[in-house]
């Protein structure tokens, strides 16, 4: 692993995505995200999947030059037609309308057909902190699950992002409904590592830690059971019918994740508590949590996102830390 | 056990409910509630529960004649304090509002603050899908669960619970972050039963299925490990912010569970979308789910409140099934 500036990171994809076709704010709202995703550690959504971000350009399913129009709007509710454009930005977008429309009413809520990987679903919850409001996001994705009680793949993922604003650091659950999504499975399999827990079945269909055993059956666990399958459902279920677009069912159909829909709400609690209020009640929580007694003294409890908050903090001063191999890749692209 | 029409137990709980102080409409209300968890197989927030819920009209947390008040609202956002009210009809009433917004503005969203514990938590669910509505809501507790990381209870397990209309029969997914409830955990260590999966920890740190080692370690495990200790976190955080009430750590300062806070979420999606594609929407996705081929033949894979369903037929048709003593102990009452 090397270091490298976050600027020069940034600015290395800025270049890329300019030189492939991205006109400047495309090129230079996508490379911040990337950038950033990288700085805070999510390299599964960062650099090490900015190639093939890059070459997915090329496809039939990204249209580079498209932007998201609006299909329907109730007050506070709308409707959005990715049109097929880069995920980052239609999802970006669309944050922002959420924002807009919880500043005018308290809260916010737009749905979004037609769209492409978002890639680090945090970024969107991260966009509505920063803003000051609570953000709630999450997409569906192609079949990646048995739904409880079978062993065939039927269910997204679908990353669920939950985020609260937080003058010292934001609050920041971004949790996929399987235990372990397949990008950390496959790093622990080419590592040769056992998962620390049971993350799905094995091809006899027995519990195991094995993540090879469980990327060949494809029967990843859902968190919790037959409760994360009821939540990865019903999250399906919201996304397609506010977004009007597909469902797990219907992206699944060709071999490409493409076309998903998406949820992005957002909560301007400040328009019905004051500032301090809202900083002494954050505040109490998490010291609260801190106070906890850790079983393993060298790791105490953290809230949702604080790990995240020290990797940042070692890219800010340190360098960002990357795998040389994928950082010469961008460089050679 | 036996089968007791539900029209003899909604009477039965009625009776006693006037008996005990509430206005005829307060006491229809919950009697309603009550009757129709019993006639959902819900019986720890029901039949079961009811003598307690009677009890608790004396307790110095229950102001059975209080109703909400308005403290702030904007857009589509308000914030009302339950003023030590009735849970079931605090609870009610705030959907009610946020099914009201719903209307005029798509979405609509209502924080509760100083409530009591709305029983089942599925109820307001079914209410905002009754209504044509999704629905969102969730509630925070006393601390139940330790956060991941620690062997100490510091978090609630958060019921949450999303409903989405549906013609033939309404999706309802009911969830508390914690694998299996205190209420369940009882049930099987009276039975001295093993629990089908591991629930939590023994006092020794161990994983166990052994129900009653993990009451007694006050270690039940949370949904997905870290990420439903994550969730949890998260919604008491959000129910605190919005409604401006006590946090988990505020209501655990004293032994009963009261002055709760809330959420209540109502998502009008036919403003927005034809009944027609919302409908083929639904029922393309529940048809994909039950496609799915199950592990064991006897038992087919089912969406979120599907085999509930079945009890309430069951119960509608042949009578609710009803512990005898539960039963004779609200005759007494």
């Amino acid at each position: 692993m090397q270091r490298v500036p976050l600027q020069q990171i940034h600015h290395e994809f800025n270049r890329v995505l300019r030189k492939n076709g991205l006109v400047a704010e495309d090129a230079e709202l996508c490379a911040r995200i990337f950038a950033e995703s990288t700085r805070d550690g999510v390299h599964s959504h960062g650099l090490n999947r900015f190639p093939s971000f890059v070459e997915s350009f090329k496809s039939d399913y990204v249209d580079i030059g498209a932007s998201p129009a609006k299909m329907a709007a109730f007050g506070s509710l709308e409707q959005w037609d990715g049109r097929m454009g880069i995920g980052l930005l239609n999802a970006s977008f669309c944050m922002d309308r959420a924002l807009a429309l919880a500043r005018q009413n308290g809260l916010g809520c737009v749905a979004l057909k037609n769209t492409n990987h978002w890639m680090r679903a945090g970024t969107y919850g991260l966009q509505a902190a920063d803003a000051g409001c609570i953000g709630i996001c999450w997409t569906n994705t192609t079949r990646l699950m048995p739904p409880w009680g079978s062993a065939e793949r039927r269910l997204g993922n679908n990353p669920l992002v939950v985020a609260v604003p937080r003058e010292k650091g934001h609050i920041l659950l971004d949790m996929a409904m399987s235990q372990f999504a397949n990008g950390r499975l496959q790093i622990y399999r080419d590592r040769g590592e056992e998962l620390p827990l049971e993350g799905g079945y094995d091809r006899e269909g027995q519990p195991t830690t094995d993540a090879g055993a469980i990327l060949d059956s494809q029967r990843p666990l859902p968190i919790g059971y037959w409760k994360g399958s009821g939540l990865a459902f019903v999250l399906d279920l919201i996304a397609t019918l506010l977004s009007g677009g597909q469902a797990t069912h219907d992206i699944s159909r060709r071999r490409d994740e493409a076309r998903v829909s998406q949820v992005f709400i957002a909560m301007d609690v400040h328009s019905v508590a004051g500032e301090q209020v809202l900083r002494q009640s954050v505040d109490a929580i998490v010291e609260d949590l801190h106070q906890a007694i850790p079983l393993d003294e060298s790791s105490p409890v953290s809230y949702p996102g604080e790990r995240m908050l020290k990797i940042r903090r070692e890219s800010l001063e340190f360098g960002v830390l990357v795998d040389p191999r994928c950082w010469q890749q961008v460089l050679d692209l």
